[in-house]
């Protein structure tokens, strides 16, 4: 259990548009008005803190974690509990409040993904952290903070739940075949082609199998590696271009959509240099990203059965053609 | 995989109140605008199908899962398919369409756990499924197909992924410390005090100490059992009134509340005698409840990390008073 003070449960305010009553503080020239700059891309040396970026990372408001601190690992009775300790960033993606992500142009979008890397580089040097998760929530169904463009970062001192989970299926998998399973999806997809929705010169996208959300696509490096921030700058390009043609696509299947998206990749490899050379053959590093289209039920949470009204097949037919 | 026919995805039309547009086929009266009659308690011998009863429980409306056909499990290519054997039923849990569940009375909330006894106990006979699921979702933003008051059942030929979780961490539980997790949660939860909202004859409700959700509750029988099935009648009272109280106070605190609740029960023991015999020593059935007050965003879904404004014993102090 990570514990922060307590307060009612409530949505957060959520500044649509920049036309909405209230400036949006994360708009360029607001800098001010929220947490301190972690790290930035600027334009022409423009000085830190203030305008003149194109991307800029800062402290989360109301973070979940701290940064400061040990790990305070014990036990309440039969529980356990340790301290909040890691760090919550967002990751402001645009300067300007009504460029949606897939029409700030592919330079944009590799500037958002280099942002990604150079935190998981900077981050993972704390050996205190285990995991640094980073996710984007676009629109108050995805369960957005903000209508300005950003993706949200979670260092954690654990490896979360479900992190776990698909670490450990991977591993289970590997041991059972000698291939990674990511490999083999990746070829599969490629072979059966009905679900597949654009394959480049590094990166296959598809709608999966067994989906959890209609629309839901994923996208692989063809190349097998474990770790996200070691991927190459072509293949940075060619991510940048691919997301920028899903997102069009989805967008203009279903406009206003809210989607989240989630970059998975492994484990942070200091504190345990020599598991994750083992996890380096058996994971592959990979994004998921889901529309939000209809709401989870008792039956999504509670079983984890996902009744999809569209089959990945259609689904990657709509977005092939979208 | 459970296949079915594709569609694009929408939100299931949503009859607000009765007064809403186009009359609730879910209302007495109604009987003949949706599917067939399973089981019903009817009021002084009405005859079946039609009006004339309490609780009645019909086939769901675009069911996700057929009755008739064998299992056929089979390979795709590396992924795996079966047919969607099963049952999907909707359990209406009132002849009208504007008395909440907490304002039926507890003669009322005794029938509708009645009939979720008596379906189990029906379906569990098919030796075809292996686990019956019933939950609730009320209130739109909580998945709800509609606002008349319901509960959903949907049997299936395989454990969900979720349940085997719980079943598993339960049974890995008892054979470290040879007792049950939930009797000693529910031991732990009254030793302590702070998350326990209401302790009865034969029950105990509390928040639990690391919920998914703000304001999450769990009621727990005081005696280990495995099936909900086999309830006592005077354990059966006795639970409709707690789950009168619980609904009154959470919706007390939050007017118009959306929440899921979800039974969590001994898969069936027909195909697995043996099993089912060793379950019943690690595994106790229980009831979870999460109102529905945020948004699940990419950190809830992606990586199971759930951030909770408030804590479990506020919560508990909250719906103690409320």
């Amino acid at each position: 259990m990570l514990t922060r003070q307590s307060r009612m449960p409530r949505e957060y305010d959520y500044i649509k548009s920049s036309a909405s009553p209230g400036p949006c503080p994360l708009c360029e020239g607001h800098e001010i008005e929220v947490g301190k700059e972690i790290e930035a891309i600027r334009r022409g040396g423009a000085p830190s803190g203030g305008p003149g970026w194109d991307v800029r990372t800062i402290a989360a408001p109301e973070p979940v974690l701290q940064v400061e601190g040990d790990l305070g690992r014990r036990g309440i009775g039969m529980y356990d509990a340790m301290n909040s300790v890691g760090a919550n960033e967002l990751i402001v993606e645009s300067p300007r409040h009504d460029v949606m992500p897939q029409e700030s142009g592919e330079a944009q979008m590799a500037r958002v993904f280099s942002m990604y890397r150079s935190r998981i580089q900077d981050l993972e040097r704390d050996a205190r952290l285990r995991y640094i998760f980073i996710y984007k929530n676009h629109g108050k169904a995805a369960g957005a903070r903000f209508g300005h463009p950003h993706s949200e970062l979670v260092a954690t001192p654990i490896i979360p739940h479900y992190v776990k989970g698909e670490l450990d299926a991977a591993k289970s998998y590997y041991s059972y075949k000698e291939r990674c399973v990511f490999c083999d999806v990746i070829n599969e997809e490629d072979r059966m082609g009905a679900r597949v929705i654009k394959k480049t010169r590094h990166f296959i996208s598809f709608a999966p199998y067994s989906p959890a959300f209609p629309f839901e696509f994923w996208v692989i490096p063809l190349r097998h590696h474990c770790a996200f921030q070691e991927i190459a700058p072509d293949e940075l390009q060619d991510l940048a271009g691919l997301m920028t043609t899903l997102l069009k696509r989805l967008s203009a299947l279903f406009p206003d959509v809210s989607y989240n998206y989630i970059l998975h990749t492994a484990p942070n490899r200091v504190p345990r240099k020599d598991h994750w050379h083992t996890l380096g053959d058996d994971y592959h590093w990979h994004i998921e990203a889901a529309p939000r289209l209809l709401r989870f039920s008792g039956v999504n949470w509670g079983a984890g059965l996902n009744i999809i009204p569209t089959s990945p097949e259609d689904a990657a037919r709509l977005m092939r053609e979208g």
